[in-house]
């Protein structure tokens, strides 16, 4: 099993963003930009919450907003991995095993 | 099929944190702050490069670099999910109708 | 004379922040997030722009939106440096002395 | 007097990026990346900080850190400014006669 499977994400963000034509805008350098306003969108909703309150913020009013804005930025994420024909499940793996050598488990240790 | 299916990555990701009691740092907060961290990082490779630079960046020695940062940016990404229990999908499934709805096809208008 | 002043702004933050309690909000953390997103708006005015775009906008309708994300940017760094006490001259002047040693001008190579 | 006096920073920060020739990489749009890619190095400081944590940050080893991360952020702030020729003062004064209009304080309401 993948430990990502975006592919029905990254064909059908493909497509829309064929139908309109968005592909000259839809440079690396662009999407990065993109991908951080859609971040910070986010990060705004928790910006004067405190850590308490942002584990509680799916029992509140913002529920659906956070649920939109996540969906943004995995959206924008497959679309920078279409542009730049990057295999993310791949590069999830190899950064995982990179991030097990750097952040051994204490028992390991 | 799922547009997105990150069922691997979020155990994984979940253990991760669970084996070395990151539980306590993984509010939705502070992860926020993890993943614009990580995205800045993405940016940061782009920041001074032309648009075309950047579609060609694959060719050239930040190859590596990019697929790393993409895949912390996954990782953060399922992490915030796990924290706030977000099936990922449904989120993105309604986004892409929403989507679909503000920024109507040109065929279609 | 000060290679940056911020007296004037300080005191106007400082009290315009006291007037209305927010004191308690206006942790390091919190101020860093606000900034985050502030400087994420101004992004946002560019992140579909050719690069000459960019550098016309302020003779287009987003010049004032461009002046607003600016002061934004600039009372948020002033209230980080109330929070923290930072004497930001001095830290402006440290900081140009070490990317003079980091990036020597070509003449003097 | 001026809230915010940036002359002299912005004469030091023109003469540093022409004698390096960076002048056509400082496009509002890179400008605005490198920003935010500032303001994210000061976010890393405190992603897993707690509040009270944030607040004590110039009693730690990382209080240097903090002065050149803000630092850099004046410096490219000013640079944005150089480069659109925007009056920061100007655009500050008048961003907090709106601020003072959206938030009234308690007492005048």
């Amino acid at each position: 099993m993948k430990l990502i499977d975006t592919t029905g994400l990254a064909a059908a963000a493909a497509q829309f963003a064929h139908e309109r034509d968005w592909g000259p805008y839809h440079s690396p350098k662009n999407l990065s930009m993109a991908l951080s306003v859609e971040v910070a969108e986010l990060v705004e909703i928790f910006q004067w919450s405190t850590e308490d309150e942002s584990r509680a913020v799916m029992e509140t009013g913002e529920a659906d907003h956070v649920r939109q804005e996540l969906a943004d930025i995995a959206i924008y994420l497959v679309q920078l991995c279409n542009a730049m024909k990057i295999d993310l499940n791949a590069a999830v793996e190899a950064k995982l095993a990179m991030n097990a050598r750097k952040y051994p488990a204490p028992d390991r240790c």
